[in-house]
């Protein structure tokens, strides 16, 4: 007769959890891809961003999805020149994370756009990914949303495209709007004045479109001439100078 | 008594459809939005382009969503350098579409990545959107899929970004690359070699990364210096010479 024996109880290490970085489009809810969605219903653990302990778009953008009772992990990150504050706040929110990952909990963590374009989700990537494992999900950025919205198509054929923040100098960006041909100015917010009179100076004015909160209810679509005074943070410049797309 | 009149029966134009120009992301398929996954699954009428009779990758990306009996306008644009042939199909496409917008349908066009970045739907909408309601759909690019793939973040905080078309000659490539932070050459395909060596010229080739299908079960990705010598059509090479994205 033989006996069977049952192997030896060897502990497996207990499995750690996934870090999911979650790009969740540019605003409006339907704009998030179906991956994101699948993640988001499921998760157990959400990360996002947030505003002087306040609102997160990127939570916003994915509420309706967010299921009941999951965990959440809010950074606060401030929007100061100096750095030192915000990295502070992605420590702490790294530890946070890790925490749950060690305990073998996956999280989700929510970003606005794409998390590897202009997006918060870098800083966390740079913290964990060398010893969790890290899954980025892209999403539409604000880039093409705001061409849809603005009815302008980028870049076709062999033209190129250049995306520059709206906080670099005048006189830089003056150069590089220059040399380009297709441009797209993110982060305009406070910025606008100094941008508009580089376009103007340019001879780019009419080329030039103003969009602030692409996708979203109360969306502004406008020539930039004619763009407000005061522009919010989500807001963005579009010019073309390519050829008509016709061809 | 009074009679109730029916109102004069004066003949409603009869209404006509909607043109969606709806971008599919980079190649998986639940990297579609939320939105194009509606549409696509309640279309009547789709349309896509193809490549020299064959082959659509759109129409691949959404073929499971697909309704059954769904009417299908398929455009063989050809790859020539010479615009005349890809301008003719689609004028044909066009006209095609036009006929099913007549009649009160609406058409679901499929776009690989983003309508307006680089995608073909950007002619169609030339032809159109002055006679017929047209709505842009937008997508994931392969820009932030490759980055995501390639676990290299884009661009942060204020650095600028480049999209480069593969096919500009190197002179040019060489002085677009050589002022820029972060570059993505775009359409790499036959123009690998060319692209290689004016990235290593100027001293890159260890910033820079080789991505191709990506997000597809034959993805690849490798830093350029072992990128295979064969590239297709849709490849991509980034490049980061930015900060370290822990600040």
């Amino acid at each position: 007769m033989t006996v069977r024996r049952a192997p030896t109880a060897t502990p497996l290490p207990p499995s750690r959890g996934t870090l999911h970085g979650v790009g969740v489009g540019p605003g409006a809810p339907d704009l998030m891809t179906l991956r994101a969605a699948r993640l988001i219903g499921a998760a157990e653990v959400i990360a996002y961003p947030t505003l002087a302990g306040g609102e997160s778009f990127a939570r916003a953008i994915a509420a309706e999805l967010i299921p009941e009772g999951v965990t959440e992990v809010a950074m606060d990150v401030p929007m100061t020149v100096e750095r030192g504050p915000a990295q502070a706040a992605y420590d702490t929110g790294a530890a946070e994370i890790a925490a749950h990952l060690d305990a073998g909990r996956d999280v989700v963590c929510l970003c606005e756009g794409d998390p590897f374009f202009y997006g918060s989700f870098m800083y966390l990537f740079a913290r964990l990914s060398a010893h969790y494992d890290v899954e980025v999900v892209p999403g539409v950025t604000s880039v093409t949303a705001c061409a849809a919205r603005a009815r302008m198509p980028l870049a076709a054929r062999n033209e190129r495209l250049t995306v520059l923040p709206g906080p670099l100098p005048a006189n830089e960006l003056r150069a590089r709007i220059d040399g380009a041909e297709s441009v797209v100015v993110m982060k305009v917010g406070r910025h606008l004045a100094k941008i508009r009179d580089v376009i103007a100076d340019l001879g780019l004015l009419e080329a030039a479109i103003y969009v602030e909160r692409a996708t979203l209810g109360d969306e502004r679509v406008t020539p930039l001439a004619e763009a407000p005074e005061k522009a919010p943070y989500f807001s963005m410049i579009l010019i073309t100078k390519g050829a008509d797309p016709w061809l």
